[in-house]
This record gives C-alpha cells, structure tokens and sequence, in this order.
C-alpha cells in the first residue's frame, strides 16, 4: 500500500512521481504517508500515477460514461483516449447504460492515467427499482470494480441522516443534484436506514486495502444553483467527510475529497479554506467550480473561471465541464474542448500554487520570448492546443513575420525598429 | 456637456441609463458628475447611451477594424452588427486598412451603442513612415473622428518621457506590445520630443469639450507578458492618467481609464485597486486581463478567468479578447464568441458588484428555478446564448423531460419521487 509503504521513505514509484514534479522525493514521500498528497492505482494495474494534492500541479479529471439513451462502449473508450491525448490526469467512468461493465473493464485494460467509478451507478442497475439495492449490492459493486483495476472510487458517504436533517432545516431551491447523493437519500427514505456507505465505512476501508483502492468522498449535498451555496447541509457533510479521512489515514487508506459544484464567485476562497480546515488539508477535488447558473453551453468557460480561482485558494483536482454540461451527454469534441480548457485552469492555478509557480511561470516566459522573436513555430509549439492555434493562424496570414491583426503596425516590430535609431 | 449636466440633477437622459441599470437617477447623475460613471455619447449622435462605472453592471466592449491585409469594410460592419446583436455594449474600431474611413463612418451612423476610435492609428497612416506624423496630424484626426461622431477615443497620453525613463531603469521581456503606445513611442525616439497628447492635454481637452467626446486615456505601457506584469513603467504610466483624470474632470470632459493587458492571477485584485486608488476611482477599462501567456486559441477563457477576477476587484469595462488574439484578426465567429464569454464573466462580476448584486443574483435563481422545474424551454430562454444551448441539447435529446446525460438516473426525479414517498 502506497500510504504504509511512504512512511518508509521514497519507494520507485514515489522517485518516479517527485520527478514528474519537479518535487524532492524525500518530501513528497513525507506528503503521502500524510495523506496531503494522494497517488490513487489500484495494486492490480500498473501504469506512470498522478500524485494529486500539496505541492504537486493541479491535476485534471474528465468524465466519460454511457447514459440509457446512449450506450456505446466504443464512443466512450474514444472519449476517454481524447481526454488522456489532450491531458486529462485522470479519467471517471460513469457509465449507466446497459453496457456499463464493459466500459469499464476495457478502460482499465487500457488507460495509462488513474481511473475512477462511481460504484452506486452500478449497485442501482442491479435491482428493478434502484432503492431496492441492498446494503450488499452497494458494497459488492465497490469490490467488483478494485477488482476490475479501477484507482478511486467515489463514495457518497456524507449523505447520512445528520446530513438530511440540516437539509430539512435549511431548504434549498434544488435539493440534491448529485446522482450519487439522490440515490443515497431515495435509498436511505424508502429503506427508513442511514447510509450504509457511512455506517459502515470500516467496510470500505477494508475493501480498498485489498487493492490499495484510493477513496474519493463524494459531496453528495453539493449546493446545484448559486442560491443554494455554502449553506448548511453542505458544511454538515464537509465535517463528515474529514472525519472519515481521518479514519482513511489511520487504515493507510488514500483519501480525496470532493467538493462542489456551484459556486459564487465571492465565495471560493471561503469554501476551498474552509473545505481543506475541515478535511486536514486532503486533496480537494472539484467539480468546476461553476460561478453563475446562466450559461449553458459555455460551462466549460464557467468552470475555468472557478476553477482558475479555486486553484489559487487550494484546490487540486479538477474535474472538467464540458459545454454540454445541463443540456446533454457530451460528445467527443465536448470532451475535447472541456479538457483542453480545463487544462488551461489548471495551469493558471499551478502559475500560484507553492512548489509549482516557478516552473508554470517559465512556462509563460518561454512564449513570451517566442513572441518577442516573432517564432511562429516555437509559439505554437509551445501553445497548450497547437492544432487549434496553428489552425487559427493558418486560416488568416499576412506576408512577413507578423500576424494578420496588426499586419505592418504589430507593436513588437515598431518598437525593434525605434530602438534601432533611437534610445528610450 | 453630460458631465456639467448632471451637476444640476438628472437629465432625461440620465433617467433612462438609471433606468436601465435599476438606479436611482439621482445617484447616478451625482456620479456622472464626479466623474466615477461614464456614459460616453458624442453630442452629434443619438442613441440609448450605456453607463461604466461604480454601481452600474459591467460592460462589454469588442473590438473590430481592417487591417492591411484584411481590408474589407463591410465585414467589419458586420462584425460589429454580430458583436452588438450578442450583447456588446460598445464597439471599438480599429481599422488600419485603406478604407479605414468608410468604416469608421459606417459605425458612426449605424451603430446604436457607443463607438470608440484609436486616433493615432488613423494619423501614423497619413505620412509614409508612421514617425513621420506631425502633431498636427495626431490631434487633426482626433477631430475628424469626433466630427464623423465617434463616442470615445483611445489617447495614450501616459507614454511620456517619464514613462520611458522608468522603461529604461526596468528593462522588459515585451516593451510595448500596445499599438499605440508602440507608435507614440517610435514617434518620440525619432523626432526627440515628448508625446503631443501628454504635452498638449490643453487641446485635447479643448476638442473632446467641443463634441463631448469621452477621453479613454489608453495604457500604451501595459505589460505584454506574466513576466512583464505590474512593473515600475506600468506603475507611473497611471500615476500619469491619476493626473489627467482629475485635469478631465476639471474641465467637465468625461474619462475612462484603461488597463492591462498580461496579469498574473494574484496580482489582478492588487492592479486593480492600485489602478482604481491611483485615478480617483475613474471608470476602469480592462484588456482581458489574460492570466497566463500560453493558450493562444483559446484567450477569450483566459480573458474570461481574468475579467471575472478584475470585476470582483473594482474593473467596470471589460474589452473582450477573441479566441484569435495573438494569431490572427477575428473572423465574426470569433467575435461572436468573444462576446458571449466577455458577457459571461461581466454577468459573473456583477453577481459580486455592489448595486448589480442583486439583479444578477436573480437571473441566476430563475435559471436554477427552470431546472428544478425540469422547464426546458425557460431554460433556454434565460441562457446566455439560447441558439448554442438549444443546438446542443437538439443534437443529443432523450425521452422524457431530463437530458441524456443522465437520462432516468436524473437526480431531480430521482430527489422528487423520493420526498413523493418519503420524508427527510
């Protein structure tokens, strides 16, 4: 197990990962055996990880799955090769169509990124009705998938009946917006039970030492509008999640947990603070996080601008949107474009984040120079999505070394040549 | 005179804009006065003007103009008729082709927003050699502009002796990257003379008095790069235009403050209060900001990320940045999305802008109220773009009223049939 075997110092995996950082070996192996940097991969697969947490660069999810009305293993195996081409860190599978086990067996064979399920998808598929599941159902499908090789899985374990009292107590405009969470609360009403994910977590963590399975506690009472942020059944679940990494680390379980979601502005900082308080600084994994409702269609732009300001004040993981988010399934482009978008946050955060800013920022001063050289070529090469870009600037040329907006008046030029004759 | 006007009370026209921004006419008449709004409205033009500044929402500008090598007038028209149409709340042209009057002409009688104008451009076109111009050509085509019935004009008149004594001491990555500071600089390199606009303010302020034509004082020295970024050149390039604001109020002319360009993601709030300190808390007019140097192709989001920083910081007027930035000049679908994503992360601004907070918030909640009501065609009508959102969910519908995302496992029903059932 990767958390015990860290206590020892730097194992070659650990080397490997610190390198891939930048990081000193000694330290991050430090930072693991805390539990402020998780490495999730399952004992059964082998594969380059991605550490996620202190220190190391913000890291980048996308999402692929079938849904009932389009359920193609081969369209999402695609979509999840795109995501990983344009530098997805980590892929979930949250396929809900018929033809779900295969989905994620084939990802499992053939992803070289850490991959994540969210086993509840799957015990709900095992029974007529999904609130029939049993307790068994829940905890089989988790063993099913650390069988499968899967990395993390996530569990909505906060969504226990503390959690539904303060939801009682403070309603909101939308309830619960998380499938997960929406499936724990039917399953938890019609059952008249607590959430057995919570009440018996010792279960679950002897179920991820088995395949040294990383957690990833799901915020399953996320807020799913602005006017139901921060509020009190989200932090309810928030106390409940850092209480179970605390009892992940003390089973050397890795641990991650997951954050919203919807997001106003002014309130990011705040509930990335008090997120990282509250759970003993886990790693924070977020779903954008989006900073208006109105945008459908762009809230893979949305979640960037959240994402890039949650990153400044903590987060580590994030997990992309794509432009279909609330109006469809996403398509391969969808994947594409929320990827590379999401990429760009991440690195945004990383030009802030303590132990990545010097090499992000060396990043930027490289295409600085390629500008002031007018290098064309080391600029696109240097671009985070050089396909687009260079086809952008192929579509609309000007003779010379500059570029079509400017043509004879680009400032880099004037001020070469003034200061050819002239001194400042 | 706006400004003078709105000493006594407001004017009728002063009672629209409040209107229009759900302001007390009063106040916004008192800010007009001050100076702290803007509402930039060439006294030979009539159209619904727009306000910039404390209290109202935050607005958008895009730019578009010929250049050599694209010198076609009625696309640019036409890009200017497509950016209005998405919500641009003015236009600012840019043209450098050969027809660059026609155009500016075209705007001047059709366009029903502000429209501003770079004069230098127009004057560093009449001589051969652009350090060629005389400082007659410079404020001659200021008047031509405002007689053709151009709203604002961009002046650099920070770009002085001073400025380049501080550029000196502070050598750059980058110099100048802005067009116009770039040619000012030239212009005094060769002709070893200080800058007419900063030298001569008198005049300026003489013709802009005479058309109430709104000064944008430009940030010729704005940094072109992270590296670049809230240097000492930058520093007193507004320390400069502080002074000229408070000569423009003097004289009852109305002005704008303009602003970078490249800043870093923590150094966005510190610019923006320095820049709002510095200029008596002018109306603050952002390129961008872009917060990271490598994402050509795609720095409409980086724009994004920084002008929803910068809004929440203090900036009133974000100029949007096309996906074409760097590479290219725009074709109309960039513009179009340029800005859609600019009235993004306006609207985002706003739902932390003290005054809009409130109306924005509730554009947010009726959004987030047509989704718990699963009421597609609200939504759509609420989005920011309905054409792109409607195309995406068209594209991938399912049965019933969810979306194929999810498909039956939405968790809206899922939460609705549980407390049909149930209770928490």
């Amino acid at each position: 197990m990767l958390m015990k075997d860290a206590k020892k110092g730097p194992t070659e995996e650990i080397r490997r990962l610190a390198k891939a950082e930048g990081a000193d070996a000694g330290a991050l192996s430090a930072l693991i055996a805390k539990g402020l940097v998780a490495a999730p991969r399952n004992s059964g697969r082998s594969f380059e990880g991605r550490a996620v947490g202190k220190l190391v660069s913000t890291k980048v999810n996308a999402n692929v799955g079938t849904s009932k009305d389009y359920d193609d293993c081969d369209d999402e195996v695609k979509k999840a090769q795109i995501a990983v081409q344009y530098g997805a860190d980590a892929v979930m599978d949250l396929s809900t169509g018929k033809d779900r086990d295969t989905v994620r067996k084939r990802l499992a064979r053939e992803l070289e990124v850490p991959l994540g399920t969210v086993p509840i998808y799957h015990a709900a598929r095992k029974r007529r009705n999904a609130v029939d599941m049993t307790s068994d159902d829940l905890f089989n499908s988790v063993r099913e998938h650390a069988k499968d090789g899967v990395d993390f899985v996530t569990v909505h374990c906060g969504v226990n009946r503390n959690a539904l009292g303060r939801l009682k107590n403070d309603p909101r405009l939308l309830n619960i917006v998380s499938r997960g969470g929406a499936l724990t609360m039917a399953w938890m009403l019609h059952n008249e039970k607590d959430n057995p994910f919570y009440e018996e977590f010792e279960y679950l963590l002897e179920i991820a030492r088995e395949y040294d399975l990383t957690l990833s506690l799901g915020d399953g009472m996320r807020p799913g509008c602005m006017a139901d942020a921060s509020d009190r059944p989200e932090f309810m679940e928030i106390i409940t999640l850092g209480e179970l990494v605390r009892r992940c680390r003390e089973a050397d379980v890795q641990s991650i947990v997951e954050g919203p979601g919807h997001v106003p502005l002014d309130e990011v900082e705040m509930t990335v603070k008090a997120m990282k308080k509250l759970t003993g600084d886990a790693p924070l994994y977020l779903l954008g996080p989006l900073v208006t409702d109105i945008a459908p269609g762009y809230d893979h732009v949305v979640g960037a601008i959240g994402g890039s300001l949650a990153g400044m004040a903590g987060a580590d993981f994030l997990c992309i949107v794509t432009p279909s988010e609330h109006l469809a399934l996403p398509t391969a482009d969808d994947i594409r474009d929320g990827v590379v978008v999401g990429k760009i946050a991440a690195h945004v955060a990383d030009t802030v984040k303590e132990g990545q800013r010097e090499r992000s920022r060396e990043m930027d001063r490289r295409m600085s120079q390629a500008r002031c050289d007018l290098d064309w070529k080391a600029q696109m090469s240097l671009a985070v999505d050089p396909e687009r870009a260079e086809h952008i600037r192929g579509t609309r040329m000007t003779e010379g070394d500059t570029c079509s907006m400017c043509s004879d008046l680009c400032a880099i030029k004037l001020v070469k040549d003034a200061l050819k004759s002239g001194k400042i």
